[in-house]
């Protein structure tokens, strides 16, 4: 992402890195003050990583999960049924953040590896790791990907470097803009999970993108007083009919968008799409669905609040079931 | 306020108490776990508890700015020229804080007596402190006053039990409402100034009312889901059309009530009116007049997302200039 600069530069700290018999993690609970780096030897460690707010963001949940099931392997060493001997680990790091639709999606993908290895001669604990590795570098490339997809979004609207607002979530999203000369300011919001600010906010700031960091209750003075054009927000979760859900104050964050008449853009990988999930209806009507710890700490934004979705496998403009049905039914394009 | 008990209580606890030689004041910013006393008994004392946030609403700033100056004068003992041995005191107490309208009129209030009495024999010190406690007691039966005025208002539209969201800011007017038996639930955001946050749950919590602490970033999704029906807040400030200057997140609010339909009630103090200040935009226009260290602490909500504000002297529906003209040029009705 050191598109803005022909130097040769160092390459870029990694916030998240394998380092073959161990998982080694930036702590986003000290950034972008501090880098404090995490060692992840055992599964529970990597469950404690995640349960501990260590990683923030669900796809680095997702990844921990995975490097986790590896380390959880490894100590197993070798077995007749891996499926059943890892069934308390899957469930286990199931319950540490059950709401996300990310981590979800990644024990189904290991464990779908796993029941296809049965009675191979394979050898598992490494297998896992190597899926981990390759769901990692996938997560990069998707990131680069939706980077990508975003820019020509943006571009079609605003051919100068305009302001955006973010709650976290969508730093890469921000970082390929900044690369391709389209932005001229962040609004960074602080939101419910400080960790995900600090990391956006050291990440951006790697990449020298002009970044200021508000209390999320100043994003509707920001949007009123300063001409912001785009808020660009994650999701944890997408509905099949395109609605979102995410970190509680995102849906205040599209009423006032809408207010102001600004862009509202959701970046998000394409497995945060819950086909099973025909909106989020059922989630409205039982809160304790959006609760941690007794709090509210997600929040529902309905499709029509949305104006596009960027996902690595494509785009949706003004969300409904039918555009997002038609996304997930391509192939990857990249 | 222990209307809506016939037993016999104990006097309340009072946030600010005056002890002849000594200012008492509750710390607001160990509420509502812990009690914890700060006693000041010079000017510097008081305008440290201003600046450190022992006190964050702005009548309790003021009122502390009262009886600072009273101490002040206590410690010059005697002088041919109160107004110039003072007039030091005068201008380190109106920086503490110096976009409260509040502090401001209080301080013009000791300035005008103060001239008032030059050249008499009176014993400046004690007038001082009679000044301060009169302003004390007159706020509270401003409070009380507030409080029976925004009761008929909520009943003239809901005759049963309501919910409502706060910022805080307007403490007694919820604990009227809950007297008065309209309220069904309370729930406080927790604004950028966690004090306020804090007095008003600890205030709420003393007269029993069902209150519930959320972030503010989740404002948007009990408003959706929840059935609020009144929106409540304070101000710092008010310009003569009737644009309300207040803590970060007040504008955010009110475009979330407009959104969802609820109804938007500004408390204050008629001394919060600015009449020299005909609207919010030259604050709109260098939003460093929003600031306190260089992040945004206050913002400006229009007067038309406003439906009604209530002061000691009276209610004002749809505020414009000339419905807030005339309630100013009402004597006292209280």
């Amino acid at each position: 992402m050191q598109l803005h600069s022909p130097d040769p530069s160092p390459p870029p700290v990694q916030a998240l890195e394998w380092c073959s018999s161990y998982l080694r993690i930036l702590d986003q609970r000290y950034l972008p003050g501090s880098l404090v780096w995490v060692e992840c030897r055992t599964l529970s460690e990597a469950a404690g990583a995640i349960a501990d707010g260590v990683v923030q963001t669900s796809v680095a949940a997702g990844l921990v999960a995975a490097y986790g099931m590896a380390l959880a392997a490894r100590a197993i060493g070798q077995t007749d049924d891996w499926s059943a001997a890892l069934e308390a680990d899957f469930a286990l790091l199931a319950a540490v953040q059950p709401s996300s639709a990310h981590l979800e999606w990644v024990l189904g993908v290991l464990g779908d590896r796993l029941r296809r290895l049965r009675g191979s001669e394979a050898n598992v604990p490494e297998l896992l790791a190597e899926v981990a590795v390759n769901l990692h570098a996938s997560d990069q490339e998707a990131n680069r990907a939706a980077g990508r997809l975003a820019v020509q979004v943006i571009r079609r609207h605003d051919r100068q470097a305009k302001k955006f607002l973010t709650l976290g979530g969508a730093g890469s999203v921000i970082r390929a803009a900044h690369a391709a000369g389209l932005v001229a300011q962040v609004y960074l919001c602080a939101g419910d999970t400080p960790g995900i600010t600090q990391l956006v906010h050291w990440e951006l700031g790697q990449d020298e993108v002009p970044v200021a960091v508000h209390a999320a209750a100043a994003a509707g003075q920001l949007m009123k007083a300063d001409n912001v054009n785009w808020v660009v927000v994650g999701a944890q979760r997408i509905a099949a009919n395109g609605d979102v859900i995410n970190d509680i104050g995102t849906y205040s964050l599209a009423v006032l968008a809408m207010h102001h008449g600004l862009r509202f853009m959701v970046v998000a990988s394409s497995s945060a799409f819950d086909l099973a999930l025909e909106n989020a209806d059922e989630l409205e009507a039982d809160d304790a669905l959006l609760q941690r710890a007794g709090q509210l700490a997600l929040d529902v934004t309905p499709a029509e609040l949305i104006d596009v979705i960027v996902t690595e496998r494509g785009v949706v403009e003004r969300p409904d079931e039918a555009a997002i049905a038609e996304l997930l039914s391509h192939q990857r394009l990249h």
